[in-house]
């Protein structure tokens, strides 16, 4: 079997020699993802389980940087979690990476998932009564709350959580209200905030979250990340992340 | 009668000439009300309402920048307040603003107040029950929730304000979740972020929060406020809210 098809590329992540499956016209992995998966702290033989999974570029960043001994990824569009298997086929994750295509609000699922020190997750951002959308299209699922919101989202991480786990989030500064309020409600405590600007003096854009089921009440603002210098390049932060320097 | 005390220092506020009566050794005003007085966008002829407001440099600073109709004060050290009705007459300002000594937990104070279409507080930052704390001292008072909380402050400004009102707050970033979520169970919605960094590639710390009573979900982040250049020089945005420039 051809790992890959026609109408698919292999891009290199640069971690490792990993190199993963994505469609060529469809919604292919962003700064957003890769962003997480280096803001997520995953100790070794750490297990993890990653929402809103898509073809899988969280696992397997985190695969290649980490020492976590398990990673599952759960996906509700089943070409895409037929893409990630392939992936994991083509670098020999099988004994680390598995996907799980379901629906995360389908309890009975979540339940039946082994327990995980982490949580990851690149939900939809937008609300589905924002915009024209067709709930048909891969890339309208993976960006309006169309299977999924916000709550589906936090609600199943907290049934996934060891005690004193920690869930990690990107999602877009301007739900911050939503997304604190919602991880109170579900009782995973907001513990740290990273804002990425576009550069120095511009609003953020990007917001990194990191939560604990049942943790105490504080939390720290880290330094702020900015992507680009003022001269248009890369920061050296950047730079880093995606294994460039 | 003197209206300067021994005790008591003038500060100018470099605002149309206003001087503000301080003690020489107690909480004096910072760098936080200064800028939520700026922040706050008051339109002419708005009524105003300062809860929390110590020796009123809030509503003064209000009065010299602004085109508002009317600025009522509450505060519910006496002390603060005799200082800040001395500070009126110093600068004749009977026709404009007035102080309530008073305690904002107290409903039918809080009710007898005409609405406002601004309410502007810089409350006690402080959990009670961080630290020690000296619960007859003035500066306690104005640091930690001894005499009110943060939902205190915000069923208070909900009472105050008039449909579609605005409250402008300044908190610290690491009580966000607690602020917006205290304003969403009191159906005050946040509609504005800025966050005041000491300089680039900081953490900030310093929030400023734009809220409207029954207001719709949309939140927007604004272009964050550099205290200092990498010199360690204020930035020119500073410069121009203190008025050097």
């Amino acid at each position: 079997m051809e790992l890959v098809k026609d109408d698919e590329t292999l891009d290199d992540l640069q971690i490792k020699g990993i190199k993963v499956i994505q469609k060529k016209k469809a919604f292919r992995f962003g700064v957003d993802a890769v962003l997480l998966a280096n803001y997520a702290k995953i100790k070794r033989r750490a297990r993890v389980v990653d929402l809103c999974s898509g073809t899988g570029i969280i696992p397997f960043i985190i695969a290649g940087k980490t020492e976590a001994a398990s990673i599952t990824g759960v996906e509700i569009q089943g070409d895409l979690v037929n893409m990630a298997d392939r992936t994991v086929k083509y670098n020999n994750f099988e004994d680390k990476i598995n996907f799980i295509h379901g629906d995360l609000k389908d309890i009975k699922l979540i339940k039946a998932i082994a327990k995980a020190d982490v949580v990851t997750v690149n939900p939809p951002y937008k609300l589905c009564n924002s915009g024209i959308v067709n709930k048909n299209d891969n890339n309208a699922i993976s960006r309006h709350e169309i299977c999924c919101n916000l709550e589906d989202v936090i609600a199943a991480s907290r049934v996934i959580l060891k005690d004193n786990g920690k869930l990690f989030m990107v999602h877009r500064p301007e739900r911050i209200a939503d997304v604190l309020c919602m991880m109170r409600k579900y009782k995973i405590e907001p513990k740290s905030i990273k804002m990425v600007h576009p550069s120095a003096g511009k609003a953020p854009n990007i917001m990194l979250i990191e939560g604990q089921r049942d943790g105490g009440r504080f939390l720290k603002w880290e330094e702020p990340l900015y992507v680009h210098n003022e001269d248009g390049s890369y920061t050296n932060e950047i730079e880093k992340i995606y294994g460039r320097m």
